[in-house]
């Protein structure tokens, strides 16, 4: 049996957004592994597994349930590793959770500001009276206040992702000539965006927007292939 | 004849505080090469090699003259590859250009902030026109105004550290359970201010000021045998 990847999606079940589980896709892809997709809105992912935990990406393969996307990694990695190294080596694997952190830390909070009505615009109704409760008492804020005035927070982004600029002068991809899961990382946060946004949100003819492009077009252009945009709900 | 570094100093040739030399000064230390430290002042830097840059760290190794920390990073691992991994693979190494560009991006517009008129303070007479001249036109302000109000920014750079901050609550050092060059290019950022200055820029009890003392203390407390603060340059 095909393993089979737990993803989160929004009303319409193509529209697949969550940055953690883009990781996880491109990281199976990468490996070569084939899998099946079952788009999960946020309301049913309690439901997947008894003890798989409250969040995606679930990973079923081979028997075993694997969540979290830095445990799946890891699992990737030992359990296909005859395949191309997610890593490139202990070194990689370490830093990967510095690049995990630096999303986590640098990225996410402005990200957020930027798209996360929108994330809500695109959930169906059981799932946007969820996202609303458990998102706005995270920020102590209504998802309006968070994301009003964003364009002035599009500079603070191009200057938060200036160490990923800085790299692309001198590689073409955080890995260094090919991509691993420190770019996958990177392009997952990014791709959040862009799946539930209608907002451009990278400027193009920069490096990173080249980057993004690249990264879109990897693993026979993998992370096109998804519903995108505020349109898309009603698709 | 044993490898010569030369290292940029104050007036106290004991007062050494050049970020990209730290990183290198550990990463002989990692390869356990014996070095012969040169302190060098500003000014005096042209005099070392007619074809050597106007940078340092320079390191004399073999009959050759290398430049610039990444590939005097990238000789030391291909020059002594029976000796300890700088990078733990081609992953580690990659990713180490993303940890410079992040130092270079995130933080030391930050840690300029809090200590540039401390560095000019520690030259010699000589050393602190050419300085003042240069900075002045790279900050397009005075050292003075630069530096002006600095006790607000600490806030800023425990701010920018947040990445780190989240790496070490899963592993000890960026490289994993021991430390690797990453861990080095972000000691030898935060080691620039400690040198120079005698404010205290990390807060005692957080996890980086606890990891900055483990770097201290590594290689025979390599990081605390060096002259600190705004009295060491009249030692």
């Amino acid at each position: 049996m095909k393993p089979v990847l737990y993803d989160l999606c929004g009303a319409n079940p193509e529209q697949r957004f969550s940055p953690y589980c883009w990781r996880t896709i491109y990281a199976l892809a990468h490996k070569g592994v084939d899998v099946e997709i079952r788009p999960t809105p946020f309301t049913k992912i309690k439901d997947i597994a008894p003890d798989a935990g409250k969040t995606v990406p679930i990973l079923s393969d081979n028997g075993r349930i694997i969540c979290d996307s830095v445990a799946i990694a890891n699992y990737l990695e030992e359990a296909y590793a005859d395949r191309p190294s997610l890593y490139g080596g202990e070194g990689g694997r370490a830093a990967c959770r510095f690049i995990e952190s630096f999303v986590a830390g640098a990225l996410m909070p402005i990200l957020a500001s930027l798209v996360v009505k929108d994330v809500h615009d695109v959930l169906a109704p059981a799932d946007q009276a969820y996202f609303r409760e458990s998102r706005e008492k995270r920020f102590g804020r209504s998802l309006e206040d968070v994301q009003a005035g964003r364009e002035a927070r599009v500079a603070d982004l191009a200057k938060a992702l200036k160490p990923l600029e800085l790299t692309l002068a001198s590689q073409p991809f955080v890995g260094g000539e090919s991509p691993l899961y420190s770019d996958y990382i990177l392009f997952a946060a990014l791709q959040w965006p862009r799946v539930v946004s209608d907002m451009a949100i990278l400027e193009e003819g920069t490096p990173v927007h080249a980057w993004f492009e690249r990264m879109l077009d990897l693993h026979g252009g993998l992370g096109r292939q998804v519903a995108t945009g505020q349109s898309a709900k009603a698709a």
